[in-house]
Parts: C-alpha cells; structure tokens; sequence
C-alpha cells in the first residue's frame, strides 16, 4: 500500500484542489475507508466561498461511500473489504450529549463540544474527498450498505437524507398534517420526501427554479408553489382552511424563508429549520407578542450513527425512498475543481454531483 | 337579583374605572358567575397602558375565583353556589385546535383563530374585574375548589401558575435537567417554581430585584443571579461544567433576556419562552449558523381547561406549590384605580394584588 | 317529517331485526343526521352473536355517513343538508378524559367513564343503522365530508380506519421500523395501511386467509406470512437481521397472536393491540422476567373527534389512503338480516359490507 | 500491584462465598476500578436462590463505587484515583439499541442482543462484590462522584435509583398526576421517590409492612397503604375521585401487584412496570375488552450511561434525593457469606446492605 493519496485540499478561498496527502492513520477505534464515491454538500460550498472557516491544508467533504481498508483493534465485528457509508456527522456514543440522544451535538472522548458539534470529517479532521479517509468512532458509524444497492442508491444518507427527513421528525410531523417545506435545494428535496414519508396529508413545496420544483413533485409533492409568481403564504393558507400549514420547515438560511415559515404555520404550529443561515434572523413580532402563537422554532443538525443511516438504506432498499435522481453531473475527484464552482454557483440545472476517486 | 353590577372598564389609555354596567346573560353552554376574589395581570397592566388593545367599553380582567351563579342549559353536573376557578383561557373543546391538543389556540364553536387564541375574558368579551361574568364553554372551564382551599391559595391557577408552569412542560424538562429562568416577575417566579416542582436537578433564577430573587428562592430557586451583579450567562455555564443550562425559560419579552436564554443553553437545548414581547426579537447568529446549534425555541401561552386546573390546584392542596406568598397587595374592586398604577409600575415591592368585589 | 323510521334492533342473541321506531329527538348540543351509507363491525357481530351485552331494543351500529338534518340551538357554524361522517367514539371535549387527550375514553357531561369510554352509538344510545340517529356532542363530531369524496371513500374512518391507524401512531412508528401486523380482518389491514403511511420500512402482514393477504398487499404490506404455512414468529425475525420487529400490532384478541406479537418484537420493542379480547391473556415469561425486554404493551380505543376524521379524509383526498377497495358486500338497510350472519361469520369472501337505508 | 484479590463468587444454589481470583485484566477501551463500597441486589439475591442462572465461579454484584485503578489505551479523559460510579448496565453507545436510545438492551460491540441486555457485570462477565472490577466500554460508563458526596450517598444510583425513577419517567407522569406504587422494597422506594421528584400530584405508597410503610413517606408517598388492613384498589379509587390513579407502578413481579395495578390506573392510564417476574402473568380481561381500556404498560429495565448516573448524582448533591437513608447494615466484603441470607430473607428489618472490601 502507498503511503500518499489524492484529496481535495482548502488551500484559500474559492481554492480547493487536488494534493498529494499522506493517507491517515488508523488509531484503535477507527477505520480507515477507501472512498468510493462522494459528493459536494452545501456545506462544501460554503468553506469554498470563505463563509465557514475550516484550516488552510484541511481535505475536505463529509459524505462518503467506500469499503473498509482497516480496522482499529478496538473495532468489532466488521472485515476489510465491507462496503459502507459513514455520516458527515461521527457520534462517539460515549458522552454527555450522545447519551441525551443528541448525537449531532456528540463532544466525543476529548469532551469539546459547541460550534463544531459532532462534524468532525472535512471540519475538524481530514474529510472524504480523496481516495482514503479515517472514521472516527468507527464502531458507532460504519454503516453497511445493504446487499444489491449501489453507492449512487444511497450516497445521500450520510447528510442531506438524513437532515432533511430528520427535520421532518424534529417537527414530529403527525399522520395527515399539511406540511410545507421553504426551498427545494438538495436538502428542502430530502425534507419534502421526508415528509411524503411521514404521512403528511398535503406536501407542498416552494421555490422558483422550474426544474426543482419539477423534481420536488417527483420526491413527492403535491402541490408546488413558484414563489415569484404567487404569494407562498397566501397560498399556504388559502390550501389550509385559512388556518395554515401545521408544519413548516425552512431549508435555506434567510430571513425571508424563515419569515415565511413563521407566517405559514397554524397557530401552535411548528417551523422546523434546517438551512444554513449566514445571518442573524428576525423574528417579526405577531408570532411571539403575548406568546399568543404558541409556536415552536426547532433546529436539526444532520443526526448521525450507524442505526439511523441503515434505517434511510433500508428505506430505499424496500423501494420507498429514491435518492438517485437527484444526481444531475458525475465528476471525477481529479475534475473536483471544476465541480466546485459548477455545484457553488447553481450552473447547468445541477442538482447534486458526484466524485469518484 | 339585580340587573346591574360594577365593573372595571377599560375606556382610553391609562383609564380603567368602575363603571355600572349589566350583568351578563347565560346563553345555554355558558355559567354566570359571581366573583369573590381576582386579581391584575401584566397582560391588564399592558392593556391600561394601550400596548394590548381592546374595545373601549370593554370588561377587563381573565383571573376569577367565585361562585356558580347560573348555569345554562345545556350544561351538566354543577350546582348553584359551587366554588369556583376558571383560566384566562376557556377552551370549546370541540374545534381544531381543542381536539389537536392546543387548547390555548382554541377557535370556538365560531371556528375563529389567530391573534385571540382562545384567551376570550377581558379581550374578546367582557371580563372578571367585576361582580359577576359570564364562562363561555362552561362544561369545559368550571374548575371546582377543593374543599379546604381559600380563593387566595388557587386564584394563580387561573394564569400566571397555569402557563409559567406550562413553559416547564412545554420544555420537557427531565429529572435532573439545569434549569435556568430569566426574569422573576410574578410569571417567571411560577416557571421557578415548576421547575423545581418537575424535578429539575438545579434551578436558576435571574433578576435584578432583590425582593423578587428571595421570593425566588422560597419558590424553588436552588441559585439566584443579580444580572447587575454578574454576567448571567457566564455563570450559568460556571454552574453546568461548562456546557450551559438543559433548558432555559425566558418570562419577559424582550431582546436581552430571549438571547440571553439562547446563550445559556447547552448545545440542543431547548429555550421555553413565555414572556409578552413587545418588539420583534432577533436571533443572534450563533445558535442558528450552520443549524448547528440544535436549539429549540417554544412560546407558551397559557393552556386551560378544567382539568388542568384542577391538576394545579390538587398540588396546592397537597402542599406542594404556594401561590399564595406571590400575593403582597390586597384591594376592593372599588380601589381598583389605585392598584392598576401601583400594579403596573411595580411600586411599593409589589408583586401580586388581589382584587375582591 | 315522519315520527318514525325504520331502524336495525337488537333483540336478542342473533336476533338483529329491522323495526319501525321513533325518529330521535334533538337536544341542544345534540344533531339529527339522516343516514346515507353505514357498514358492520366486528363489535357488533360481538352484540349478535351476544359476545358484548346491549340492551333489548337498542339501534346498534356506529359507522355512519350521511347528511345533516337538525342542530341543536347550541351547535354553531353547521347547515342542514351538509354532508357529514361522525364517529364511533363522540367526545365532549370538556371533561377529565378529553382536556387529557384521552378523546376515546370520554366520560360526557354526565361524567361517566369506564368500561364503555367514549363509545355512545350503538351501545348506550341508539346507532346508526337506521334512517336517522342522533348526533351527542355534535359540536365536537360532525366532520364534513370533502368535497369530491363518495360515502365509500370515507365511510371506514368512522372506526376501523381511526383504530388501525392509532394504532400505529400509538406505537410510534419511526420512519424506517420494521412493523409485523398480526391478523388482517378489516381493521387488521387498516393497520397494515397505517404503517405503510407512516413510513415504516418494512411492512410485513400475517394471516391464512390468501384474499386477505392479497388484499394487504393492496393496503401496503411489502410482505406477507401465511401462518399456516411457515412459523411467523421465526419469519419476522429472519427479516430483522434477528433482531425482531420494532413494532407489532395485534389485531384480533386472542392469546396466539398477543404471544406471537411478544416474541416477534426486538428488545425494547413496541406491541401496540387493537384486537377485541374477548377472554383474559397471559403475558409468557421472557419478556418480563427480571424486566429485561423493555417492553410496552399499549392498547388502542378508537379515538374520535371530527379533526382526526377530517385528517384522515384529508389522506384519503390527496390519494394517498383507498379505504373503499375493502367493501365486498352491498346492502340495503332492509337486507341487514342477511347481512348479519354473512358478515360475522367470514361467508362468501367477506371483508367489509356497506348498508344503505 | 498484586495479581490476585478477594472476590464473592457464585459456586451453587445458596452458596456464594470469598474466594482469591485474578485481578482482571484491562483492555483497550476497559477501566479497571477499585471497589470502595458495593452492596447486594434483589437481582443477586435471585441468583443466590438459583432462580437466575448465572455461570458457577462467576464473581457477582453490578453495583459498585470506586476509584479508578487504570483505563485503557482508547479512554479518553480520566485519571487513577478518580471517584466513580459504574451502572449495573454498561451501554456501549455504538450498538444499534445504544443508537436507538434503548440503552439497557445494549447488545455491544459484539452485537449480542436479548435475555441479557446490557448487564453484564455479575451476569456475562465478572462482577464487583470484589477488590477489583473491570469495566467494559468504559468511556461511556465511568461516571465521576461529585465532589463532597460520599460512597453512601450515591452507591444506589448504581442501579435501584436509575431503576425506580427510569420507570417513573418511562410511565411518563405528568405534574399533578395521582401514581401509586405497589410494594416498598428498595426499587419500589425509589420509584416512590421518583414520583415525588417528578411533580406527581398525589403518590400512594403501598405494603404490608410498617417500617418500610414509614420509610416510603420518608422517601416522598403522601399516603401509604397497609394492602393487609384495606383493599388497596378501592383506597386508590376513593382516592381519585373515583377514577384510579394516572399512573401503576408495578416494583414486585407477581400476579397480585400487576393485576392491582392494571384496576388501579384510570382509563387511559399507565402501568410501569419494573418488577422481577419468576412467572408468567395474567391480564385479567377487562383492561383488555373491546381494546376499551387504552392501558399501556411499559417495562422498564434499569437504564445505564454515566450521564443518567450524573444526573442522579446532581439530585443527590442539590439535596433532592436521599438515598443513604435506605441503608439499615453494613457489612465487610468478609462477612458477605453473612450478609446474604440476611438480605435474601429480609430479615432484621434490612431493607440495604453495604458491602465494603
């Protein structure tokens, strides 16, 4: 085995490209993982432009499918050569907050928690864009991929999947409540699916782009609004009895959306939010003055873990869950420049991409 | 019987006085009934100042101890002469939101939502600062005093204990959470309380006044912080390892305390805000950046119901909440002019008056 | 209007036979609905055979559809004419149970709880196979049929759906549980399309009756285990990896399947029953000894209240819940003689019939 | 550091004695802990009966607290010498029960699921009425003594607290709920003192004996019963209005107390159930009838993890809950032979041992 490998390295910003790295170390409870295939989240996105700040020579990406290289002598229970996926998110489920339940938050064995919560790949260690990476916590996050799928099939259970159909459960969407989801980017697509899952009684999905709106109906809208061409929360009401949605839940990050959200719900509602917002929020004062809204405001990090990514694999197994079409462009990790600002700046209707190693 | 009654009415701005006005009909789902004791709430002392508008004319007052004076027809079950509470909030039981479990946001047989909730005595019709009112949805709202208590022991049942102590359940505080309560007004003093009473495994209270943050801790406040003493924040993470409060609960409405809440809780944390704000508030950056904050926000407006009541009050009777001590004032309903600036102001230490015809 | 009507009595053991009785008299909270379409339960093939006692005399029947054709003075917001489905259970929403959530176990305005909950139709009051019945607590129980919708579309979420369906909410099914339905009668497959909606993963449905298991593949079942032919407990366990099934939900009252449901379950594991026992059940020894399963039993009562029909109306719109597909006899009122012995003993293929007056 | 150390070892029915085994050996994600002070189980005592296998020459007890000896290479953040507590129950946190928050089932990094659960020490693997012990997964199960708690004072968080109070949230009472716990042994006190803790309205403590009748007031219960002087069913009726209590605590394991419970709680209501079973038992029919009951009941096994343990331990220190009261003998890890017989028959009054090697 070489001792070097390709990765996709920040180096400044808009400046991820490929290096010669060496390949990570397997401590007693990690794995190493030959990654497969991966992709750009984002997130990704977000440390190319210089909006999150991760380390100068940091590999980055977070969202893996590959095979088990190695395994720490801590690690049971799993063989060389297992094909699997592994969360963005790598809970220790040893400490304070993996024993709440809140394993996106997990401050791992060190105890550090906070800003970087459990997203550690491509954040605060090495990440998955390159041919080689090392999980962290391996016992608690090495997920095998059920027989007969491919990488493709379930690529997307590592974060936006689970994010989206996790907001959807944060918001503990109730057998035929209308739901409707802000946004239709990768994740607001996962959330709609999450909540056609669930057995919401109306899905409705907002945006402006045509062909995401398009897709949204085929992850399992039923009613698609294009905002540009008609007032979302009117429409939102005018679907729901006046009342409004029971549920909203925001995927994009601005003060509009979630304005809109908070505008949407019934009262007692829920507005569930995912998006990754870059500034402060406000929230406008009828839904808060006398605390007369009794609304609920909730914020899902992607969750992680082994059980939670085999229960979406099983999903799409059963065929109840297809998360293939939202791949639009397939890239090479040595084409990973051009992917960048391809998938960053929204060019040629993509969706999500892929990197092969 | 007479066919007129004095009453305390709102007529301008900082004008609320006795006036004779009738004494309301029982229409068949209704009960009239005859006050004994009552009280002022912030929401009055809101309304006295034209922040909350009501109707010129208008019967003021939502928190009524007395006695069943008439019943309609169509209700069941009680006696003429029965003592009773009613909530600030009178549930139909029958709508929407009643059978959705949110009995604060309750829509009437009118099916009537929104800004009003279901929060109808001194707002949408007339009130109990006054000899005798009239109970909508009477079979719901009649809560009977258990034998053995005085008006003074359950009046707080009505309001102020019934949604302080709902913003702890609201919160789903568990055995041994952190608890933090910013502001010891009268409301936050009873979220003080719930805490303890819900068995949280450190309870902390923040104000400035002295006299409040001792009544703080005669209702269950394991530490108190004076805000102008230190920073509450930074205490309360030196109080949980470091981490910040499981739960924070903010009981003012305004920007400084609801970030203050958001600051203070640990990573998925859960702030359960029940203040009255008078100003949008704004969400800071942190909590919300990268949604990796996992944070809940959950306003509360006060549940009712009967049996809610009744719950609140078997707690009084078997000696485990004091609501009584809140009480530093006492008026007849003819000194009501007197007790609202007194009241709204918080002059002379005061923290609750009661009011009796 | 004619003072009379005729109406399905029950007399006697297996003597359910038409009569001419007086048309129900409307009081003040009540309503009169003139019956377009009916079905029989199970329960009342219970009464018939003399299983479950009613009084001499007493309308069975609680699954109606119709129109509106009186409202009491009290009732607010309905029209005559409206076309309306109400449900086997009517809650006040005014007493202990309802202001609880306990919508099912309704004590009224009498306050009377107990053995018979909620359930007033055709048991402590006159039913719905008739042409007309009356309506208690309407204001809580006339759900307005959608626009567009036939009495057949909604017709079954007047009980067996209601009841299926809670079942799987009362068993907290999470998105991606593996859900074992033992015995697919009608309600059995209503669960079995309850599970499927809710987002289990796998849906697996037990019986020995090859139409059932076809039609539960209909309802949803990704598969089916005929018992007479392969071991079910054995077979759910081979398609959890071991494990057993999150949930499993027992539909049909006898100690074999309530066992099976507790061997089939994994530890931790949920059994939620909504069968109708009618003899007592022995809980075998494993899953409580040293109460190391971790096991909830919860039982489901058909929960009522004119929001959960509308929310499942509302599923049944969108299209995402065919009820209809289960009727396989129709009847006129005047045939119900005939309908009775077919029904209740499983004759000619039976699962559900409908009875139009 | 010797290689040997004094043990009490399970040889055959009612002969567990001190034998000189090896000091186990620590392995990588192992802690070895010196036991400070141990005591004896309801649990134990079964095995001393023979009516629990475990494996002859197995070293018992799975309550212990101690100092740490030494931590293995993949542990993280702890120190020789440190005060701790270690659960009956060791979570692994990577297995899929840990992941699905059902900790106690824990099936471990060898994925091992079912009778035994997550209990290994004394069960599976060798326990800690001995010099030494060795922890497994250590990084999620060392829990730290707060700093000015003594070994008595926390020695019952181990497992009879967690125990008890975890079937008090499992039941999930609510602030006012009436709950009575049946049988006053060591985890039916602590259940006692959960439902106190957790805000129950009314707690029902009952027994037939009298000091353990006076203790359960000590511990919290506003009423006790004497089973042998009244019928504990209809006092608990006459206690609640009629209706029986919110919530059953079942913390014996036989036929009587499970029935009595199951006509104790209202409809609607909650049976928790943490008692040790050594037969089956019966679900007496009406419960179960027409499904009318809507009964859940729910088994609690003692659920581990050194957050649930801290937290505990937090109670302990605020002054909350009192633990060290239920100590009545204390015992050299020498006199064991002695201190069995007397736990086992209850004799003396014992209601807990200390056991100090």
């Amino acid at each position: 085995m070489p001792d070097t490998m390709r990765a996709a390295v920040f180096k400044d910003v808009r400046d991820i490209h490929i290096e010669e790295v060496p390949i990570p170390r397997c401590g007693p409870t990690d794995a190493i993982v030959k990654v497969t295939t991966t992709t750009i989240c984002g997130t990704d996105s977000h440390i190319w432009r210089g909006e999150y700040p991760v380390a100068p020579g940091r590999v980055v990406g977070h969202e893996p499918a590959g095979v088990i290289h190695e395994v720490g002598e801590a690690v049971t229970g799993y063989e060389i050569g297992e094909r699997v996926v592994v969360g963005a998110i790598t809970p220790c489920g040893a400490c304070y907050f993996c024993q709440a339940g809140d394993l996106s938050q997990c401050a791992g064995y060190e105890d550090q928690w906070g800003i970087i919560g459990g997203w550690r790949l491509g954040n605060s260690m090495d990440g998955v864009q390159a041919e080689y990476f090392r999980v962290p916590y391996a016992q608690a996050n090495l997920a095998r991929i059920p027989e007969g799928l491919s990488d493709e099939e379930v690529l997307f259970v590592t974060d936006i999947a689970t994010t989206g159909i996790a907001a959807v459960e944060t918001a503990d969407v109730q057998l035929g409540d209308s739901v409707v989801v802000f946004a239709q980017g990768p994740i607001g697509l996962c959330a709609t699916a999450g909540a056609r899952l669930r057995g919401a009684g109306l899905v409705i999905a907002v945006d402006s782009n045509a062909k995401r709106l398009e897709m949204a109906k085929a992850m399992g809208a039923d009613v698609v609004i294009d905002y540009t061409q008609e007032d979302p929360v009117a429409k939102v009401k005018a679907l729901t009895s006046g009342r409004g949605a029971d549920v909203a839940i925001e995927a994009l990050g601005i003060q509009e959306t979630f304005e809109n959200c908070l505008k949407s719900v019934r009262p007692a509602g829920m507005v569930s939010s995912l998006g990754v917002y870059g500034d402060k929020v406000t929230i406008p004062l009828e839904p808060f003055i006398y605390g007369i809204g009794d609304i609920d405001i909730r914020t899902t990090l992607c969750p992680g873990g082994k059980k939670r990514l085999g229960s979406l694999m099983d999903l799409v197994k059963i065929g109840r869950l297809d998360l293939k079409q939202l791949i639009t462009h397939r890239f090479s990790l040595d084409e990973i420049e051009e992917a960048y600002p391809l998938f960053s700046n929204q060019e040629d209707g993509v969706v999500k991409v892929t990197i092969t190693p």
